[in-house]
């Protein structure tokens, strides 16, 4: 994320008092050192296309990709925050559907500079003839549009996957057809399986009226796990997590989400349904999964504070188990976005306990596949975007 | 660089043929895990201004900063190949002086970002406040100039050196001012002493006039070092790296240095004086450096093949430093930017064989001094900038 929640009394004090996402530094330069301590991990980058001008970008992919051996995928963002809108020189972000069509055609000119700059086979490595590649093979990308030109070939050789993995997290419905579109993993969030299951359901849909298969996607919705030995140690280190939550902290995250000011409102007020553009559904995921539950503001800063905008599973790795497999199967989700109460501590709990019970169950995998994240994901042997993919169609062939 | 050498027969194919300098992936994501593996190593990082933002790009450097205990470096380019300009949706690059304009105010900027942003103290980190910053000692950059404006806090807490350590290697008079006021490093070329110590002299001249100490800027040049056991070993390498040199791939690299298409000229051809703009003076080098000597196109791409636009010193490891040391006696450099004729032959030969005989003569150092890239150079127990430099006016007291 570039910016800082500063919607909160109208500043980003409060974010930097409870270091709110702040300071927060570039993930993208961690991947080399992690790539060399792993072997199959998968990063998953998140990157607002708004700040990043797509030719460096665009090598910037690729030189991970390199480094990874093929490891690297993008959570495409189209940025949603004035703050870092104003870092940028401009006084707040475009409109949300302008931010959209922005996106796709940013999407053309890194496909073009992916997937059609240079043709397989171009670089030869040839030491008799002396030649590294065949510039018959390696292209210049061209493109003209309302919001980029290029004019010049991609710099760096085809990396593993070409295109990384492509993530995507938009809720809105223009949101959604983006992600039907270009996502092959896209991520959701909601508070119960009612609210998840029909938003599942119509990715899939409109996958399939984009050409693509209703298993071209891969969905992952946001979850946090606290886990004992037993029930007992479960709900305790809950109640020991409770206490540390700081209302003020969580207010300005859930500010910043929705564009509503918290500073305003008691932590005893009642949250009524709001829906905002910026949102992204956040409150009305709330108040929307149990129409008969009122929540008060300090209730949902409570839950924020652990949780974020999904639900908390706290128990046995059995209760953790169940409640997991009973998510999946109500809503057709195909895993879990793991959001942690504690650092490392939520992920350790995780792999250590639950983990080997879903093992158990044949609901989770005893060892990776070989090869790129996308062939981890998707098939053995096709580390590149699909042909039904839109990237696919910027091959020259 | 961002950017590939096309003037050579108007079109990148010499270079992507030959892998000159392309495909070339981002040297920052490397750093990470080189900072691993490495405990005194610097690492300087040649970033283009005119294709990075500042905002994102203070924050990237900030986050390297951190994740390499302050060890390093920022070469500030401008950017000087138009094809890298056509990546960016412009037709060209900008005209030189207006490129050294912006990039006067890129540095107002990323000043204000890294030493005006979080003051010292900032960071308190007090668990039993639940503080873990003074919202009062962190400020928004405003900035409204002629090519940047930015209203935004920078976003990773104060690293080690702050600043980086700045190098920059304008050769021109606007390009020595400019590293005058800003660089700490400089880097230069030529192949000769005669044409090198008017240049540092210069240099260190412009520094006291911008109310700098003459020893505040750190000079390197450009030199390659073709080293054996003895004088014989050496020419022997020597001539069998000649063999390998490929004309076309040299003059592509010529071509794109001094903007001059030299597949239009036989290699037999003299090379008469020439001064370009975007050459930086690389052919005047050459022709400067004994006007008795008559250099043809097909030496020129022979040398450059080998030393780039410097020295290539060849012989012994006491006849290498004789010549190095005479080098230093003769232009008042600090030191030399080693080139190499192979990766990595040629620095290992120099570790090997001519660090002891340098040692042996008090001419380089036993052990790293401690502390950041900044102390290594400078003076130790000053990580950041020194008082007398322009960005330590950006500075809150």
């Amino acid at each position: 994320m570039l910016g800082v929640y500063d919607v909160y009394g109208g500043s980003p004090d409060a974010a930097v008092r409870h270091a709110v996402q702040v300071p927060v530094n570039d993930p993208l330069l961690l991947v080399s050192a992690m790539a060399q301590a792993t072997e199959h991990l998968g990063f998953g980058l998140t990157c607002a296309l708004s700040y990043e001008p797509p030719y460096p970008f665009a090598r910037r992919m690729s030189t991970l990709d390199h480094l990874t051996k093929g490891r690297v995928g993008w959570n495409i963002v189209t940025g949603y925050l004035d703050s870092a809108a104003k870092g940028m020189g401009m006084s707040a972000q475009p409109p949300h559907d302008q931010r959209y069509e922005v996106a796709e055609e940013y999407m053309q000119v890194v496909y073009k500079l992916w997937e059609g700059s240079w043709e397989e086979g171009a670089v030869v490595r040839d030491r008799e003839r002396r030649v590294f590649a065949e510039p018959a093979k390696v292209h210049k990308v061209k493109h003209d549009g309302a919001y980029y030109h290029i004019d010049a070939m991609h710099l760096s050789e085809p990396s593993p996957q070409r295109t990384p993995v492509l993530y995507q997290a938009g809720a809105s419905g223009r949101g959604r057809e983006f992600a039907a579109s270009h996502a092959e993993c896209v991520f959701i969030s909601g508070p119960s399986p009612q609210t998840i299951a029909p938003h599942v359901a119509d990715i899939r849909k409109r996958a399939v009226r984009n050409g693509r298969a209703a298993s071209d996607i891969v969905v992952f919705t946001l979850a946090t796990v606290i886990v004992g030995r037993d029930e007992a140690a479960a709900k305790a280190k809950h109640e020991e997590y409770r206490r540390y939550v700081d209302p003020e902290a969580s207010l300005a995250l859930m500010s910043g989400w929705t564009g509503i000011d918290f500073s305003k409102y008691k932590l005893d007020d009642p949250v009524r349904y709001v829906r905002t553009e910026a949102g992204q559904s956040s409150i009305e995921a709330f108040t929307a999964s149990d129409p008969n539950r009122v929540w008060t503001v300090g209730e949902v800063a409570q839950h924020v504070g652990i949780g974020g905008r999904g639900p908390v599973f706290v128990g046995s790795p059995q209760q953790v188990a169940d409640a997991l497999e009973a998510w999946v199967d109500a809503t057709d989700v195909d895993g879990f976005n793991l959001a942690y109460a504690l650092m490392p501590e939520s992920f350790g709990d995780f792999v250590e306990l639950v983990v080997p019970e879903l093992q158990r169950r044949h609901r989770y995998k005893r060892e990776y596949r070989p090869g790129t994240l996308r062939e981890k994901l998707f098939e053995p042997g096709r580390p590149r975007l699909p042909e039904n993919h839109p990237g696919a169609g910027y091959r020259r062939l």
